[in-house]
């Protein structure tokens, strides 16, 4: 029978070698070790960690926390240590000296090396600052710097979208509903189709910002610190616009983490269906792009292939940022307060989302400037997508529109039935449906001309599309 | 072999009853019917759907694009048709007359219902307009209407939070990590944590209701209209922001429906964890909180149960919001532009993810006054959560952190070892550990000087908390 | 201040009108009741909670738990209430008599209308059961009865597609790997594709069965019962294989519901494949396949319009699966043993992944045999696919595929170049390239002969095509 | 303007290094190489890679496809080539040798390096394969050996649980629902439960291992070989039991993959299940288990606690799981037949899934060991729990069930409203009741003669608890 409860810890002293492990008898087993270790993952963030560390020293000392002469110590090593992660020297002992302890996480590898490097002084740093609180820090220095690559890169592929319609401002093709033909329109007018959905994206982004951008440092472990610390300070020398005043929310949640990731599915999302455009586009039963060679690949077995790979994988690679939003979401759900080991699960999802994105987003310009339309292809087609500009025909001359509709149905059907196209019909033939039809109907059985009637703002007419390539070229300059 | 391109229509002139199918020759098989049919789920949509038809048609009127007379009629006839739904007299025959086609989707059903009313006129209003502009219209609206929603609905839960905590000022509890006694907190500053959260749901629901506050109408079925409509009025009519320009990307993409499902998603993710923390609480071993008999039920068998089903329920239902998020993003991924059919998937989520945030919301913000909380609860309880304010003392009086922390470590195991509180220690043991103790020390050793010591912005001393309630209050203020 | 703990409940004795709350002081909040009531949704359960109830019935008599005569009043009862159901007549007063308590489930709103028939006797029923056990036992019904029709229905689209490749052995088209034609294939070798995939989701879907096949009846609310009932002859009148052994057990998973759910997604995962081919064949761009009129729909705006809504639809509701699975991993997720209310949240995503997958097999299996194909489509087209037999070509003649494949990489350039096809391409162009062709070339540059000369079992030879059409026609044999 | 048809392929052949692009005049772009490389990843299928290379190498061979001579000399240098791997010599240079293009795959490097070693020859191998039917290879191979893993793992867990169970028969604690005390268990009980939740999961991946163990090689790129290839040879070699026929559906599906993935998933809610309970046992409320030191961790900055991080991260894990689960539906979700390159992105996942499914299932079972249960800690509880017993012994004297739970609720509320235990109360309070109370009501009034008075088969009472560790060590014998 165990007896848990009674003389549950010998006397026998620890001398375990990690940082908070004086309470324990015993040292952590190592498949829990390497199962629990989160250094391979958050050794990433050792620049924010070591920003964040220096921030908070000064604050120390201006508060008079510790030394000065302590704090003028520690700043010089967390510079030699910055240095050494810089140039790829960080001694990997001070990550795993034994292989196990110093091991857990990058904020005890930094901390072990500055202890290394200085001795009992470097144990000054952690005052009054919990890990708790300072990954929540390093979270958001990171969220912080990343969206604002994230920010340039949707401006980027934005301009890339862009100056492609500007060099093929007159080419036509059908637009889709139900990827059936359904009307012309300027392929300059599907591309600020596509620059706005990514400027809506960029809003989000900066939206989701304001609140990374608030300082949870000084919360400690959950209640906030008995040291009469300076959290303001931290936060301006940061340039943070403000702190995240409720201790225990500060080291709890990880909302702006999730609502960052969900912004990147949704660019995801957008960056699919522009993918499956192109990748429809390419295919030989489209013929209307084709991909740069340094964009596509061959098969290992069929040598006529020219793959469009590189929109299939962004187009796969949604998937994988969905999953990063669940496992997120996941991870969090049912927590009680405030932190849970649980939630060094959310780093990866946030790196692979990150990643995912940023590679998704570069490649992407990287390649739409070698993509080539060909002008021609749609000129001669079918003009059963004009069906809509006949009935609004008739409607200008006063027939009610569901009339319109289902009387300009009944010409499509019998021009199939003939295999002819609206424009082989003789004007006769219209006239038996409708007498409201006259030879100014040959004026609007174009595909051209039905750009060019459309009168609505943000329409595909020639003129909408050209005020707005304007418009966007303004708002996008630099 | 079968020949479709060859005669793939024959002359003979159809005479399907519904609003499109003139060139059809065959009627909806009623299997595909049911199966695509969105009335069900969309007839919610119903005021929307009558709202911006009446704008749609004081813009066509004005433009002088339908003649007054018929403007007024198909006004006279909407404002009937809104009194119908409203009183719920509605003709279901509108709905199903043939127990077909008309019952394809809220448009359709309201524009028969006209057509039968007033003959042709009717048939006018669907001038210059398409179902795909019309229903991301009628989105929009719904999403500002319930977000407005959501946004009360936080505030009120928020005030619950408040309330609680200003009644119970002095309450105190272990604040938790790892779900293991971390330091002593005041219960409301543990609320106060949750009024932030629910903060920031709130900022992102207001940043979210900028990019819904914009109209879409005037886009058609996605290249515009070749009537000279005013999109900008009908904006404004509705009382919208702006308008989404671009003509495609006003009807292909549905990217706010799913930011503010994400946001719901988030915010149920925040409840699951209030929800927890109460499950825990009303447990036995909490013995912390025990929730008003209004809000609990009992056991089929046994008769002693009393269970938390409401707090169960939310945590769970943060289960169908995660879901109604992914099947947003599944169907948007990787579809060609513009509208595809699999759009039509869009409502049900919608719907569910704010029908299950309101209702999840609402009823926490009923159940929450009526939980009682056991102030006495810890009061007596094992003192080693005031092991940091040790390894603080002994920092105070100059020790490095890491020393002090190890140092206290050691303490606390002698403690377990001895079955005995820190207080219960003598202080020449604490002396054999460092000479750094002396009397003061028993000035630190109560969970209540724990509090009082705490000196951070933010932090758990009554004094912060009472300065953040002040705070709070005169935010929450209506 | 709040003192719960003292005198926490009144001495005032309630009279709560429910099954099960003489120990509340105070009704259920109207709110709260909506809330948590899983009425409308579990009471599609009434008749497996009627079966169920029966067979424990005869149990409860046979093992002498409950006097016969009481039994055989039950009995009837409960006969009169499955005609009730059946007929539409079940009194809805039983279902929300006081507006409040009586709504709470199925199986409560089951006994109130039996125990409002027969009296006290009625109270027996409950005997040796919880809620917690008979809602598990009727899910496993209802699994069990949905699990067959899944396993028909997918036989049903398999037999659909078998038969569609019987009545066109002979159509050809590109086989495509990156949306890129890639070798030729028989559409009879695509559609046994099809068939196969469906094939193994009927094995996961039989060996779900397995586990689905198991009473849980007997476990009580979790600890087992003090009466001397007999679990095995529950479950042999239930037509189940065996019992779930342990009580917790039994009623504290869920696991054979994801699974389904899971397999649900994976065929929807299928079905969207196959969904997406149909809609790529309908465009006007393939022109390959036209999908009959009753399983198409036309345009609100434009009349040349025909949709594969049907099709689209499909794909599209493999999100709202994706997102039923996700809802119940959520909802399952960090629970501890054993039932929590969370758990009623698992009917409505079941229900719905069930609903939809089997209406979007039936709606596939009527749709599919309306869809004509165009046997000449690809007959005169580009013959660039045939260049993997060039390569083989060269290969059976001694040169190492790697070099083939490179060599036959240029040859297609060439052809490119030139604008031609590989077949219009003269013998001693080729012979430049090498000297191992000779005339026997003309034989394999057809894309019939490139079908002809494929040997490996399973491959899209007429001869292997045949062979796995006779195949699986005896295998769906009913 | 852009003519990309006209002349798009200038005559100018290419010299891109690579194994496919003869046909291209450009190499691939650095960006799209890094984007687009999976050889980071699928490296680790290197053994599967060569493995499977050797089995179509003898077939090759004794089909008489290639030269005898040339098959001993590819053997050989693959035989080297793996024990370059082993050994972790494989030259990087292989991998990238010029920093691009062999880059690309596992499959890539493997073949260059042959190619390297012994020249032409080595471009055979390749013959009547295609990468899109050796990945499928590779993968179903790493499946089959990776389930093996997975049935060991959770046979060991399974253990894990029947010896703590053994060696504690006796100890007794609250079952919960709704986190509620309902009604006492044996903790071998709950143990077991968790021992057949498992066994469940054991049968899943068995009978995903039938699926799984089918070869996909001789498939070709999608269309067969026209090589006298012998795919039933190739199957026995490498030991599968069967071929996947079709040779489309061969290379187009994932669904084992996916089936493995969710099957990860179940287990990982089993898991997470566990994990709980542990933790809420691991707490200072329950106090009822103490997770050894080596596996547990402390605190940066408190230096008191103990954390139960193993099992916070066990529980936090599902989430990857579940958004691997995701991911992989996502990226099949609506790709149309057959390989596309989206699928590239199946491997992480599947890796990710199986990783953290193992690491999880192999530090639970060294940490539960380390577990000590405080046998004495419910022993003086409160006995409400027993009120289904009191109930049940009111039915066994002949009152219906439901009055005798009524009539207990408000024994109960006596109870509570006086501060007395059950025990407590008085016969006459009970008599007050119902007078068929008598003294034999004080032998059920025990938490241990609740259990000893269970009946029923799989209950907690000791005797089948004691017959159901006897049946699971049988079954889990080795």
């Amino acid at each position: 029978m165990e007896h848990p409860k009674k003389n549950r810890r010998s006397s026998a002293s620890s001398n375990r070698p990690n940082l908070w492990q004086s309470r324990f008898r015993k040292g952590l087993d190592p498949l829990a070790l390497r199962f629990s270790s989160s250094l391979g993952v958050d050794r990433r963030l050792w620049l924010e960690d070591i920003e964040g560390s220096l921030a908070h020293l000064r604050m120390l000392a201006r508060c008079r926390i510790i030394p000065p002469r302590d704090a003028r110590k520690i700043s010089r090593a967390l510079g030699e240590i910055k240095s050494e992660f810089a140039a790829g020297s960080f001694p990997p002992h001070a990550i795993s000296r034994d292989g196990r302890f110093s091991a857990e996480d990058i904020h005890m590898a930094i901390e072990r090396r500055l202890i290394d490097k200085i001795g009992d002084a470097g144990g000054r740093l952690h005052t009054a600052r919990s890990r708790n609180d300072q990954i929540a820090l390093d979270e958001r220095l990171y969220l912080r710097r990343i969206t604002h690559d994230v920010l340039a890169a949707l401006r980027k592929l934005q301009s890339a979208f862009l100056s492609k319609a500007e060099v093929n401002p007159d080419v036509l093709l059908p637009g889709y509903t139900h990827l059936q033909r359904a009307q012309p329109v300027l392929l300059a007018h599907q591309l600020i189709a596509y620059v706005s959905m990514l400027d809506r994206d960029h809003e989000r982004f900066t939206d989701c910002l304001k609140r990374i951008n608030r300082s949870p440092l000084g919360a400690g472990a959950l209640a906030g610190t008995s040291f009469e610390i300076d959290r303001t300070m931290v936060a301006r020398e940061l340039k943070f616009k403000g702190i995240i005043t409720n201790s225990m929310d500060a080291v709890a949640d990880r909302d702006v983490l999730i609502e960052f990731v969900a912004n990147c599915a949704l660019t995801m999302t957008h960056l699919s269906r522009f993918a499956e455009d192109l990748i429809l586009w390419s295919s030989e039963e489209w013929g209307f792009a084709e991909i740069g060679d340094a964009f596509t690949t061959g098969s290992s077995i069929m040598p006529q292939k020219k793959n469009p790979d590189i929109a299939e994988l962004v187009r796969g690679k949604s998937g994988r940022v969905y999953g990063d939003l669940i496992a997120l979401l996941t991870v969090m759900k049912g927590l009680p307060m405030t932190y849970n080991r649980d939630m060094q699960e959310d780093k990866e999802p946030l790196f692979d989302a990150a990643d995912t994105l940023l590679d998704s987003l570069n490649v992407f310009s990287a390649m739409f400037p070698t993509v080539k339309f060909n002008p021609a292809r749609f000129e001669g087609e079918s003009d059963y997508l004009l069906a809509t500009e006949l009935a609004d025909y008739l409607v200008s001359k006063g027939m009610p529109f569901r009339k319109a509709h289902a009387l300009v149905g009944k010409i499509v059907l019998e021009c199939m039935s003939k295999n002819l196209f609206l424009r082989e019909l003789p004007l006769s033939a219209f006239r038996r449906h409708s007498v409201l039809f006259d030879k100014s109907l040959w004026r609007i059985l174009h595909l051209r001309a039905s750009l060019a009637m459309k009168k609505s703002a943000g329409s595909t007419s020639p003129k909408e599309v050209k005020k707005a390539l304007r418009r966007w070229k303004k708002q996008l300059r630099p």
